[in-house]
């Protein structure tokens, strides 16, 4: 997948399945939410080991446009860029691709922020390096 | 609750909590969805009773501002209102309010459409019926 | 429900049915685990508070007998009895019904310990006093 | 992993983990009916092919020793036999091991039974296959 600075590929699990037979909507979150954690990760950040000193990754703003369902079985993937959206908030831009056929299956936008430990807006230093320029 | 034509109380349970010890991002579509259902059913509209006929209500766009998180222990209500998007489409318009104290947590805008048995968009008599103003 | 220490009412969310159309397997974990805390909250003995505190209440074993299905829509209650298991071990004696007739959905025994702030198992006073017979 | 007819490697996802940090005690059922469902359909069972044809492969027993918890950020593999439990009834054998130093995490007997159309058990065919001898 050109154009990504990361991407996951993942499995659909029948659990996530719903009375229509195909992936619930509130899922997509998870999938989203696991992609971006990876991500933070491997650059450096976290999410876990922040929480426990007390500094929030948290979502402000969440847009996810659903394109076609993703079904029991499918393979996918999932591609992340990650861009500064404003001084105290950052922006993924996350799309969710069918394997093999790569057909569009969800675009979405997240918007966060961080709050250290008095609950006041202040990203990390370790992220704060990875969405300079 | 004033100005909604539906509200639900729920109450947070535990295991909806994540690391940080809030309400998990991907749970509050939860939330919304089972306020969405209750409300449709009440209306005469019964998302699963329509699913085994083979018409389905899918959700197409998102949008979900977060303003503060729920807790554990935490009560709150769902407030909804429905509104027709465009001819194929309808909204839902829905707020999460924490009790006793009404401060807000959350604010989405739900679009969704409904696919007919050959998977063309039409929406089902029963629901038209509650769209048309 | 006569016969039980404590009883908690619920109802099926569609979002917790799979693809059979009746309720994951997993979820009824999560009922289970949902009426616990509220019956230990409502004794004094609060799980959230408690890990924050460094004491965790932990499950060791779990037993479920799945009798018959919940499914979309339905009513339910949880009926729970605790009981010691031994010095350091407890356990929840827990029955789903499906509402409002009655029928036997799940019995399941919970058996449960609690760890200290150094990892140790060892019941927390305000739990103790209630096991004690 | 020897002594195993199936295994499956995962990765904890955070938002399985709950106000303890640790993954939360209903997600090990996904992880095993996700590695089961796995496995029956390499071997020709497919649970949702069956489901769209009316029968239904139900969980009716399910015993779970919790060993030690998965955290944040770790690697397991589910170990899995299957055997015939009863002329009606199959079992799982299902492990759970943290990678990659092998620590036992959760030890289960799943016990499953099939539901052809009219609700009555019935093993289906490419299942019966499998549980011989």
């Amino acid at each position: 997948m050109e154009g990504y600075a990361f991407t996951l590929e993942m499995h659909v699990r029948d659990y996530e399945c719903d009375i229509q037979g195909i992936v619930n909507n509130g899922i997509y979150q998870n999938y989203l939410e696991h992609a971006r954690h990876v991500y933070l990760k491997q650059i450096g950040v976290d999410f876990a080991a922040l929480a426990k000193e007390g500094i929030h990754l948290v979502v402000v703003r969440a847009e996810l446009d659903y394109k076609q369902p993703l079904q029991t079985g499918d393979d996918f993937v999932v591609g992340l860029n990650m861009k500064r959206e404003s001084q105290l908030r950052f922006a993924f831009y996350q799309d969710i691709f069918r394997l093999p056929d790569k057909n569009l299956i969800l675009s979405a936008k997240i918007i966060g922020t961080a709050l250290n430990p008095q609950g006041r807006p202040a990203i990390p230093e370790e992220l704060e390096r990875h969405l300079a320029e």
